[in-house]
């Protein structure tokens, strides 16, 4: 998506080798109608995929998530970072670790917002490592329900997740794939 | 609001005395059109308040936040509640305790996101004590910033947060208020 590479190359800021700062646009201030046309892409990519929800995990993937959910016209659940004291017994949770904080987090959906008969569609504002996104394909898994794919704002192709994830058949939609980045900046593949 | 009544009559579970669940629509699975109608509600009573910014704190409040803001053609800025590594050390910070949790965490905003020139708009999905809207209306005035006010979708009038807040000139807008609940039910004001 040409709008979002050229936002990332204007607004985006490159920390080491592998961290991309882009907290103006996707994780700490949002555009509402930038992240719709965000939504609308990755809805349109994934049309026909018979899709009943959009699968997110807290914080910054429910912005996109709720983007494309619109579209489509279904229910978006995120997963919860930390076990609520409103949440019910009955949940399904999968370990994420993160690579940015260096920690382990459980992620958790209550049963009752999936089930055997949705076509879910998992959402996240970044593919890495892809340790988010197999949380969250594992809990599809878990809960019985077929997974359409997965939709992506920024990939980071040279962090290996989305290639381990496609060769296990995972379909990934991603807005902007970055080859390599550096101090000379971001390379798009 | 009616709509958003009759869906915490219909869905919403009381837990104790003081904590209501509305995981199905509010804080864990969305309804994204919903969310919309939420937003714009809010939007409309704060229309002519000269809105530069909507301000929010990650997760819950990120879908309405995104929905007030996308009518008003501003944007989001949703606080942290953990610093990030990719996070500017220059950050406005608030200690916002948590009576569902039993604890206290850091809530953060990157400076260069609200400057003196912002009206900002307070949006969170629930008030309650109050103390997360404590929090980010601390960070409106340490960024110099002027308040419109906070617009939240369930008061719990109860609990005194928002009487706390009016007495201090916050204007609040609340699209449902319970004034009361119990194993009886829910009592909007």
């Amino acid at each position: 998506m040409q709008e979002l590479k050229d936002r990332i190359l204007s607004e985006g800021v490159v920390i080491g080798d592998s961290a991309l700062k882009v907290d103006s646009f996707l994780n700490h201030q949002l555009d509402p109608a930038f992240t719709l046309r965000m939504g609308q892409e990755l809805a349109t990519r994934f049309a026909d995929a018979g899709i009943t929800k959009v699968l997110t995990v807290e914080a910054s993937g429910i912005a996109v998530a709720m983007a494309v959910a619109l579209p489509l016209g279904v229910p978006v659940v995120f997963a919860k970072k930390k076990k609520a004291i409103t949440q019910d017994g009955e949940t399904y949770s999968a370990e994420v670790f993160s690579f940015t904080r260096k920690e382990s987090v459980q992620v958790t959906v209550t049963r009752r917002f999936l089930s055997a008969q949705d076509v879910i569609l998992v959402v996240d504002d970044f593919l890495a490592h892809g340790e988010a996104l197999k949380g969250l394909v594992d809990i599809v898994g878990q809960a019985g329900a077929r997974l359409a794919g997965a939709g992506i704002v920024i990939e980071k192709y040279f962090q290996g997740g989305g290639a381990t994830l496609r060769a296990n058949g995972v379909r990934i939609e991603s807005l902007a794939v970055i080859e390599r980045m550096g101090p000379e900046g971001v390379r798009f593949a």
